[in-house]
């Protein structure tokens, strides 16, 4: 149904989020009814237009009177037009209510699936496509475009050029287990899990370069650290070695926060984010070796056999030795890539980083130095059963002006995770698939 | 072979493209050998290091004679660090060169496959690990990621969120006969095509956004203007109608062209572009219907019956006549996607557009206005023959406070070959994707 206005809409169309610069003037807001209160002649009208929510107050005597009911009567999530004068208000999220004085009924919703009440995960996962609309699905959201931007924005203020890796590839990079097969033109493909050996070959050629993109795993545990689909952020450095690497992640981390707690307050209160937390995200970050984390966790009664990965349990008791992220460095080659370069003083080390964020959050970072040895990375290849043709290219770089390099990668989901304080990744990616998960 | 240094590299480590910033001064570059020139008592090394090229000319004397000498035989693309003293030289490109005091070999290259000379385009695929180094490929992926970058900065610095759209779908959006399937544990599942109809749930939730991501089509044509793999940029906007979406679309080319303008020039003379044509893209852009570049192909010669869709040489036609890029809208729903909005004068059309490139680059963003209508679009489900299930979710949007809203496509590849003049976009890839080419 539509109820057409008796009085005119305003004309300046104002977004929620900017409101307070239009304290006394009258503006048009386009949106959707988030929540209806009625209390006598007053309609107390929540409208969230996608940047924010205002309070709208409608006067019965306003509005035509057929409108003045329509609008008590409409079910949340129904979009509307709302006019009127922007009226400072301390009490309100945003400082400000509108005293409405014309309205548009868009288009009628009918009842709305989610509700106050509890839903289940399940559920609301079914309706991903409206859960979106929840305040605190669309904090996240905003959050994860606004460190999007300030990853961007590292790199490309510091002379690294964005260089997309392919997703269509021939081999494997981190082994075997997780791949997803593609049909391609009837020969096996598969979906990339790293774009990491392009941007070497990418760093060779322009010097620094990040890839940023999906990745892919295809994972049977359901935990709350891992999706099928994610995204990578994968910076690489000609000429850097493992110290650069690890005082590059760190200043990285440390300006994804402080951007997000310049610029997304509102949504950090939403998300009832304890921001004290991240205000103590400051460099230096402490930094111990494999080793040392070992001796570490064997003081506080948890033996790890040397020479053996930590598990996400471990990495919880050392990350809860420090309010900030912790870089962990020179980890046993048995349990790490190929590619990476051993320790020049112990031949059983890699130059290898890992940062573990703060709070239970897990691993965030991984990364190392890579070799630049031609013979060792062959020797690798064929230790490693992996299937050397394809890895030609790869070999082409240490061929034709090696020099020493590394980087990191990094798991977008797992970041927003962490700064947004959600327990579950897969509210951190606009549509999560998962196994037995593709819909919606 | 390494041969060390008599005398000391310097301490500053300075990135060639900032070279003009340390005249007279000391500094370190560290990079690859492109050219290396002999003249008597002179070597004349172009050194490389990703973000530019610098003459360093080496006076024999200046190092040990046996350093002297293997940089004199060293093959192309070895790595290296020279330092010295940055001379302005109104000659060179980059306006300076480097009188060279200190050098260092750090990996001497085998005989290097790319030479001066003529290589098959298969050839130089095969090694696009390599051609990458080569300066109008660098140069190309320099200003690939200028574009990327103006692409975010247009949308963020104007309220839109970035959000993501998932890769797997469970359906097509476009079209059935070019999907990629992938075996998803067990389950056939598909690589998107578009991320529109997920941005359009997007919109709903947080009122403007974009999705920048990859796209798949498995492209059985081998044209020059197709990938299988490639990057869309995709802004959908609530309460936006087609004209708002032309605007939008105008204003954004436009921005990025001035982008590229400001900051690439180095990279438009490396690739010889004819920046005067880029120079020209300024707003307004000639807008007409469907029906009237029916007429005006009509009046050349050129018979397109009505309602059929333009070829290749049709739009080369049409853009050849501005020097600008052209908006074409109001197409016919014959071959047009099943969302989008009719035109309430005439509902045999659509509230579509496209935009053609000028210079012949052909079609570079394809929008519309999107139906608003829940009962329209159920009927055009089962018309289209589309799995009815796959698409409830996006019902949902109409059912629950449907709005007017629009938004458009663009092809990064496409807008990367037309700015850079280059006729194949499989240059303004990293790594392209075609039928028969997944290698490296």
């Amino acid at each position: 149904m539509t109820v057409e206005p008796t009085t005119t809409l305003s004309s300046t169309i104002a977004r929620v989020r900017d409101l307070a610069e239009h304290v006394a003037s009258n503006v048009r807001v386009q949106g959707w009814l988030s929540n209806c209160r009625s209390s006598g002649k007053l309609l107390f009208l929540q409208v969230r237009d996608g940047s924010g929510i205002v309070q709208c107050v409608v006067r019965k005597g306003t509005l035509d009177d057929d409108l003045f009911e329509a609008l008590k009567r409409l079910p949340n999530e129904s979009s509307l037009e709302v006019s009127g004068t922007v009226k400072a208000d301390e009490r309100s999220p945003g400082g400000v209510e509108m005293s409405v004085d014309a309205a548009r009924i868009v288009g009628e919703a009918a009842e709305y699936p989610i509700t106050n009440k509890e839903h289940s995960t399940g559920f609301l996962m079914q309706h991903r496509h409206l859960w979106l609309r929840s305040s605190k699905q669309a904090a996240t959201l905003r959050i994860r475009a606004r460190i999007i931007k300030s990853i961007r924005d590292y790199f490309d203020s510091r002379g690294y050029v964005c260089l997309d890796a392919p997703m269509f590839t021939p081999a494997a990079c981190e082994g075997t287990s997780t791949l997803f097969e593609v049909d391609y033109f009837g020969e096996p493909a598969y979906l990339t899990q790293s774009g990491q050996l392009y941007g070497e070959a990418g760093a060779m050629a322009l010097g620094k370069v990040y890839v940023f993109g999906p990745a892919f795993r295809a994972e049977k545990s359901k935990t709350r650290r891992h999706l099928t689909e994610f995204w990578m952020v994968e910076p690489e450095i000609a000429y850097a070695e493992l110290d650069d690497v690890m005082d590059i992640a760190e200043e990285y981390i440390a300006t994804i926060v402080s951007d997000v707690l310049a610029d997304c307050r509102p949504e950090l209160e939403a998300l009832e984010r304890d921001v004290s937390k991240l205000e103590a995200v400051v460099p230096p970050f402490p930094r111990m070796t494999y080793t040392e984390a070992i001796e570490k966790l064997g003081a506080a009664g948890r033996e790890v056999p040397w020479g053996e990965d930590f598990g996400a349990p471990d990495e919880d008791y050392l990350s809860s030795t420090s309010d900030k992220p912790i870089l962990i460095h020179r980890y046993p080659a048995s349990f790490k890539a190929f590619y990476m370069k051993r320790d020049p003083s112990d031949e059983r080390l890699t130059l290898s980083l890992d940062m573990i964020a703060p709070e239970g959050y897990g691993e965030i970072i991984g990364g190392s130095e890579r070799s630049a040895d031609l013979e060792f990375l062959e020797k690798q290849i064929a230790e490693h059963d992996l299937p050397r043709a394809d890895f030609e290219w790869y070999l082409d770089l240490r061929r034709y002006g090696t020099v020493p390099h590394g980087g990191f990668g990094m798991g977008l989901e797992r970041v927003v995770a962490w700064i947004c304080g959600t327990q579950h990744i897969r509210e951190c990616i606009p549509f999560p698939r998962m196994l037995n998960k593709i819909y919606p």
